[in-house]
């Protein structure tokens, strides 16, 4: 990937698949003279920025579509590069001849992200900006969407400018210091700098321990349905998702692959696996998806433990649970058929086992309270508070290298050190918080942020 | 569905899913100023039509997204109403946000096709024409792309158009007599009006008789993969569509649902159905799948009847192509595993079987000569002249309808038989013939129409 790159780059915006309409981007000093080589209509070279142009897409005489064309003339647009859209009808094959006659026509199909890489490159994005974009797009829930928003809009950008800037000040002083080392001055006053880290390291703390919901938030919370053959499973998944995504059949073994799906509840994204039934098998289909559905426990969030109470007395139960729980994953026990078993039998039966839920999903019979459990178990109500929460890996890596660094030069005024090695160590948190907003960069750095986007944007 | 609507309609016109941008579209008179109350930026009331304008959509204080707002004034829109679009970040969840926000404000959510239906009903396009549209849009190869292109530039239109405004002369006359009945004269000639049909039913005929090619061309030929388990149905499907698309191991019975998807061969599309091998089994899922096998093959344009020469002698072969060969679908024999059998032996052994391919799915052998025969079962070569192809149900039976009612008339016209009788008819086949272009129309015919429509166009 050449990162710094001016030549004109195209790509697909829109959704792959059919639709009523799909808009190709060209962005770079060639777009509209490229456009214009193919379009039937007026000059394009003549027209106003922020203007739209209908006219055939031709390659020779074969008319490929009829089209509008928007133009976007540098530095009015999203890269600050001369920037054309192609509106097209959303058949794939049609987008995909225009694409083909654009490149041979000069363009080059871009990388994912190239577009807002340009964007950032040219000043118009910080870095951490610009991967909001990304969580923007990809955002499927309130929480989500929230939360890239936010980012995007610089809350986490303009908060962590102000720790960096505080940071820099007090670096300053000490490389002033280093120039004066033979006259032994202090111009850095040791203890405001103490106190400074200690504020900083507390605010870098609450955003690092603010990730594991972000990204819960931002990714799915994933919830695993274990259990039995035949105690309900897909049935569960279905009436979860409202719709029959997996075969239910009264024969166990029924399931095979995992089937997942998302769904989203009071504004957080649920992810739900159904996995094939736990039982020892001979049928090595199954067993594969048994030791699938294995390995999903481990993923989870959350793990939905449902038993049938007609087979599954209380003391089996908890055995069961003993053996399954990994880890700390919450678990939440739900007895299915409760319309078989009896409400009444259940609470009796199974008192020793707090917040166990009885549903029965067939007949949709208290999936709320089961719903409302999932949303309790994630704390995802924090959401609604004003509180920044991270929610990129990158953010939290370069914020907790920033935290090691910071509590290692708290270490280093403990004792009686050189200036130099505190200016070192201050240098590394400069590094690893510049990181985040893209004050510092690299191509590597850069390639690993775009590749993650998709390709149009 | 009202159908002569003037209110402001709203739906996503791009393909659903995350992607770099979304486009939302409005049309009706207040589409601008519904636009105008959640946009933060300039009054998009004072701006003029094809011009774009950056900005926030805004629901109170909280800020949906940034977008670019594109303005299209009536009449010079698709619809010939306003048109807004707004282009917003490609998330569903943002998507679904600004519609539901919209549509607070006023506007309706769209029906399927009633963009276009409104650019038919204010004659910005005929029937026919609209109909391409959605083709168009559903259009994944070469061949459906033409065919979609040529109806919606009107050439098919025109030679209806020619076609009927003959037959219309033809009937005036005819009414014309009847005006003057009593003095028995003939202003239509009725051996001119002979040759007339004649010529005119020996167009629709060839239009009628185009169909069957067309509807496999827009609609992707069918081509089922059957054979005993295990002969390598799923490799084979692999293998073509180059991807891990079936699940594939040595034991036999591994495929229960039928598998298809879709791949492009020398412009033309073909899907391709995996399905379970054919065996009498005591496993009830796996006979559901079997049964479903039989299905499919009812439904095949055409069948690949594949088999292991080392387990189904010539004679064999024999028997089993009588049982299965239903109706007159072609059969392609497709011996698999050649690699293992020797291709000499295989050309010795199976003479008597014309057009038998041996190939190697494993080892990808030979698979060249088969995707030609598939190609040269179907005509599929014919897109590449500038004959009219039918694609369209609706069309053909209109054309059937007409040519059944002319030759109705040519019945008549052998008999003497009174004026009155072939007026009638001839209305009949001008009532017929206009269905297709939309001079005859009705809200029932219209709304089948438009409802097989993507929403948002």
């Amino acid at each position: 990937m050449a990162i710094y790159a001016t030549d004109t780059i195209i790509a697909l915006s829109t959704p792959s698949g059919s639709g009523a309409i799909g808009v190709i981007r060209l962005s770079g000093n060639a777009a509209i003279d490229i456009t214009n080589k193919v379009f039937s209509g007026k000059d394009l070279s003549q027209q106003s920025s922020h203007t739209i142009h209908f006219g055939l897409i031709k390659d020779g005489n074969t008319i490929i579509d009829e089209v509008l064309v928007s133009l976007f003339i540098a530095p009015k647009s999203y890269t600050k590069e001369n920037i054309v859209e192609i509106s097209c009808h959303g058949s794939p094959y049609i987008i995909q001849q225009i694409i083909q006659l654009l490149i041979k026509n000069g363009a080059r199909a871009a990388n994912p992200g190239e577009f807002t890489l340009r964007a950032f490159l040219n000043g118009q994005l910080d870095l951490s900006q610009a991967e909001a974009v990304a969580d923007l797009i990809a955002s499927t829930s309130q929480a989500a969407h929230k939360l890239a928003m936010q980012q995007m809009r610089g809350g986490f950008s303009s908060q962590l400018k102000v720790l960096r800037q505080q940071l820099i000040d007090f670096a300053a002083l000490i490389e002033l210091e280093l120039d004066f080392s033979e006259e032994d001055v202090e111009f850095a006053n040791r203890e405001q700098l103490k106190s400074l880290i200690y504020e900083l390291n507390g605010v870098l703390k609450k955003l690092i321990d603010s990730f594991e919901l972000g990204n819960a938030l931002k990714n799915g919370i994933p919830v695993v349905i274990a259990g039995k053959p035949n105690v309900g499973k897909s049935t569960l998944l279905n009436r979860l998702l409202n719709e029959e995504r997996a075969i239910v059949s009264e024969i166990a073994g029924t399931t095979r692959d995992t089937i997942e799906d998302e769904i989203t509840i009071s504004g957080v994204n649920f992810r739900f696996v159904d996995t094939a039934g736990l039982r020892d098998t001979t049928d090595s289909i199954e067993a594969i998806g048994i030791a699938r559905a294995y390995e999903k426990m481990q993923q989870a969030a959350i793990i939905i433990y449902l038993f049938d109470p007609a087979e599954t007395p209380a003391n089996m139960l908890t055995e069961l649970v003993q053996e399954l729980a990994p880890h700390n994953t919450p678990l939440l026990l739900v007895a299915n058929k409760v319309d078989v078993y009896g409400v009444e039998k259940l609470q009796k039966e199974y008192a020793a086992f707090e917040n166990l839920i009885g549903i029965s999903a067939k007949n949709n019979h208290n999936l709320a309270a089961l719903t409302q459990q999932l949303i309790s178990v994630t704390h995802a109500d924090k959401i609604n508070s004003d509180e920044l929460i991270i929610s990129n890996s990158r953010h939290v890596e370069a914020l907790n290298n920033t935290y090691t660094t910071l509590a290692q030069v708290l270490h280093l005024l403990q004792q009686p050190v050189s200036g130099e090695l505190v200016a070192f160590e201050l240098r590394q948190a400069l590094y690893h918080l510049g990181l985040i907003t893209g004050e510092i960069s690299n191509d590597n750095l850069l390639e690993s942020i775009f590749t993650r986007f998709c390709i149009g944007k």
